[in-house]
């Protein structure tokens, strides 16, 4: 770990739709007790960023986008030993990845619901973190990452490669949160709406949990290759069914002509869930995972809430405990789980222009920012 | 119990949107063992016959209506005793009521999913039982009742009267069965959307079981004074507050400004869902009772199930051990729960046609017709 | 409210049972932004404190016992208004009670199990808080009591009365939490091992949750006459009915012949447990809640756990939302469960031994102590 | 399949502790619709055959052993194509299964409790069915079994040998009931106390569930060998650890020094309790599944259950959906769980008694009967 620069280069993004360029914030000096500068390693592109990087969420400019981070810890407030959010050790130089949302602790979804992905004073680094004013350094896109005293470290093992947790991204903390959300049972027929990141995780998740059999509906054929390889035993290229009908038939040849016991909408056009809606059999639990942006009404019929007896839950986000999850399925099921393929695709500081063109084309498995 | 007759009258609906004509159908003779024969003594008419009645749903004809039927025993195949669905000796005589939905015991949902009210193979007196061939006597608007051998059957005891189980109808045990499928907690906030006699069963079932405060959504007035009467804390006339908005503040002013810990959606207009997320908090549930018929899609934003992280339920009819619990609840709790007190209009078998036009008219409380 | 003192005077257990003798302790000045001074008004003494005088839990000493406290801010650090658990804006003079565990919000407990009840660095005032360091004043049999910045402190409403909640005293919390920890349905029928303070909460919290029948087994007759009072549909009264066995007999009688759907031990006796189980039918649950105390093995046959199907299990104290939940039933329902009856005997701070001897001989509803 | 004689060999039980011999029984002729019978290819024999043999359940005499039973359908009632429980075709010469224990469908526990494992009316084949009187056929060791018409018959699938359905024998429904009473959560710590065929069993339903790390502790050697190759992660040699407290440091040296998530006991010796609680974190799971047989009381301490938050559950036996999943895991996963491995020894019909000395000097894998 190298000595603490007086400033360090950050990609920022002071104009929704305008290019990004890079430039200097000083980095933040005199760190209180629980606040940490970390060096960033890698920094995951999400989708969100590109939909952030459109404006289609208002969120306040300028700001450096970036939240699936990983870093080695530059410098820590109150000692040289502090402790992560599971009370190991940490010591400057040590690996760290961090949740994105911090929450207040002291607002009713945090206290009484027990819900803090839910806080009503919820920020997000990378999102809602605008770095004009110090500590300027609130995204992933950077030199250095600053974390406030209430954001849950997590010091990665040595056994889990950055690559691994990066690839995985926000994606897979979200479908650990929904599966707890909404439990699978082991020996349940599983039908993941959606191929991309957060179809792939929910298909590490289902499988682990036990789906069978595990279908796949979505596209393309290589992000099916890679959702077969993660242990779905059906998939459906929309390419090759684009009817849902005959997509639905699959589906209920594999469930008994019935339908699956547990559906997880993955792909965030509203229209999926009643599509999804439709692949279940009478009883059957239904995930939203997918539709984390606001994307309007869409005709949905409740009577099949009622005729078919279903159970529909969605989740947001994550919170600190679902990272736990994820950070022992990731170190322990790596081989059967490798998402550390999913980077294809690696962009300096100065190229993130070039990675989110990249990620809006369907180009990458995964891009990341190495800094 | 007088002899039985060779024939006697039944009430039965040859087309949609006729009259409705009475005639003899002769009675069946020579009852197997599990078949039986109940004099009819009280026949709830429901909203859901007006709706058969106008052919919105395409029921085979002839038919004769009548779902919510409690009678006396007037014969049984298979010997002097018989038991009934929890094994209580039944003699001829003895007043019993009976689920309308028949159920087959072998398909997969009775079996291995243990939903019967999904049944594949399901029977509804009174609904889907053409009446052109013996036994005839399918439906409650008769002076008999015929039972197949399948169908549960439940004494009813001595300190039930027959009035508070009719006045209950198929709503009470929609109810159960739905707060069963989705729990609700004691001392959670509950808003029940609609005042009608499911709205009514949602509000005795949620004040029993501890809702805190109770609030209904709904009209007319005399319906709001009902449902206050059973337990309601604070009852909002969609009349007096035509604008859901408005209706939502006054919800939110009683739940901490965030939305109900569980609303109950018992309306069965679609866009009623729309406004029931709106009143739910973050992390609530909502369960979706009134959806019962087929009234097409309406628009609905996913992304709430995932922003509001809510958790959605419907459940179809009733199965027999839900009427083990309403009928034991109206039992032991009648004073609180007066459901008696809705039979406001009693009509004769001959008179099918002006019960209708009552009930469309929204005039009654409760009609029956006493054969 | 007066101006503070230089000191004050509390109770004080320099050796188990040995005379509690009163003394004055200064009193903590500039208080920190989070911590508060309350002047006590009430201090409920609970079945705990006479075991903890008795020294049948190795804490440490001298210590101020008082865990079940209600008083008035006199002081609070960090500004004029400061907020409760809740949110609620508190000044000095506000009516305050507060949770007795304060917990590390760190530990595995904490933050991955989000059960803090089991926090591995809990310290509960009134019990493991020893008084001979500044602050001293940390239990409730005192003039004052100072609160340390993690305590979950709540502003009692107006129509609150004092009284109600130290009534209910810690007994409440503890059931809600354990029914919360094995969820109860409505019209479940209902076992009460017991017609103490922790019987008796059961018996509200089960009444209010719909228990029907709600049985209680215990004594003596004047305990017993409570429970009937807060909705107790049969007691048993174990001088009445010694032998076991004819109590099975009894609760038999009104559960089917088979037992209870639900059992709740509240005795604190090992023994009590094997008598539960008996009482349960097949597919039954059964909550500890009275064996707080480690009393040792008791003999218990797991052969029953499996050949009757039970789900058995136990809570530990409460969690703050649990006197969210406890605050809102005793502010709604104190007409349906009077627990400001419970209050028959009041002691000033010098009798804090007649109060202990009073509540070992059984002869208190609930005493309190006036300081 | 050949013709079925007039008579056929069965080895019969007449007395406890004594040889078992073969004698001829006719078969039963004109079946009744729904009467299976079935020419025996494969019986396993289970633990509990020798504890029946020695008298450790009072069972009525003289019986045909044998509950875990395939063969080949020889004749049926009612026609010439016949369902099983699933709704799939069956004829002559298919090869099924069925559950041993038949239900009345009509008692409380079978019909409001839903609970038909409970049955008040059940009789095992194999166990609770005297062979004296025609049918006679009701156990597994004989040439031909007789199914009465409320049995739950599987037609086994081609990819599903019958080596790997008797080699799970009635230990993997047991398992599989017992996870779906109790249920694990994917990501869980698991202990399996117990490494016979219960053990296994649970390992196999455990792994598949996503159990992490799964331990188990039992002997001997070879059986702890089949359990890693089933998929534990780390095994527990009592006879190299037999000291309990050494046996717990092993176990929390792998779950944060706190215990396991979730453990289960598959031992049957009631000592196994007190040492499975010891192994269980504050607030997990404990799930019996070994104490099928009564071995009466043990000491065991209620305040665990308090102080450590622990949730207990048991299940008795299986019920029909159980095999459900237990034959669709087998035929899926027959690589990942090679039941069929276990099957060490195979004798005839002649060789009852010494299959039963081997079983009882745990010398086999699994001991089969091949008629």
């Amino acid at each position: 770990m190298s000595t603490i620069p007086a400033a360090a280069p950050a990609a920022v993004m002071q104009a929704f739709n305008q290019p990004i360029a890079v430039r200097d914030y000083p980095l933040p000096r005199d760190l209180k007790p629980g606040e940490w500068l970390v060096e960033v390693e890698l920094a995951g592109m999400c989708g969100t960023d590109v939909h952030l990087h459109r404006g289609e969420l208002k969120i306040p400019l300028p700001v450096i986008l970036g939240h699936e981070t990983v870093g080695r810890v530059a410098a820590m407030g109150g000692g040289a030993t502090q402790t992560d959010w599971l009370g190991n050790a940490c010591r400057v130089g040590d690996r760290v990845s961090f949740t994105v949302g911090r929450t207040c602790g002291t607002c009713r979804y945090c206290r009484v619901y027990r819900l803090p992905s839910r806080c009503q004073n919820r920020k997000a680094y990378g999102v809602t973190t605008p770095c004009d004013a110090p500590p300027h350094f609130l995204g992933g896109y950077a030199k250095y990452h600053f974390l406030h005293g209430d954001t849950a470290v997590f010091r990665l093992p040595d056994d889990l490669p950055s690559e691994t947790l990066v690839g995985a991204g926000c994606a897979l903390v979200t479908a650990v949160h929904g599966f707890e959300k909404l439990p699978m049972m082991w020996g349940e027929s599983v039908v993941v709406q959606g191929a991309g990141p957060v179809g792939l995780a929910a298909v590490a998740v289902a499988k682990e949990a036990g789906a069978n059999p595990l279908i796949v509906i979505g596209g393309p054929r290589d992000r099916l290759e890679r959702c077969k390889r993660f242990g779905a035993d059906i998939v459906i290229d929309i390419a090759d069914v684009p009817d849902p009908a005959a997509r639905r038939k699959i589906v209920l040849d594999h469930t008994h002509g019935l339908g699956a016991d547990y559906v997880v909408e993955c792909v965030g056009i509203p229209a999926a869930v009643s599509e999804g809606w439709e692949l279940c059999r009478d009883g059957a639990k239904y995930l939203v995972l997918g539709q984390y942006c606001d994307n309007g009404p869409t005709p949905l019929n409740p009577h099949l809430i009622v005729r078919k007896e279903l159970t529909i839950a969605g989740s947001y986000g994550s919170q600190p405990q679902h990272w736990t999850a994820a950070i022992e399925l990731l170190r322990t099921r790596r081989e059967r789980y490798p998402f550390h393929e999913l980077i294809t695709h690696r962009f300096g500081l100065s190229q993130v222009n070039e990675s989110l063109a990249a990620v809006a084309r369907w180009e990458t498995g995964k891009a990341v920012i190495v800094p």
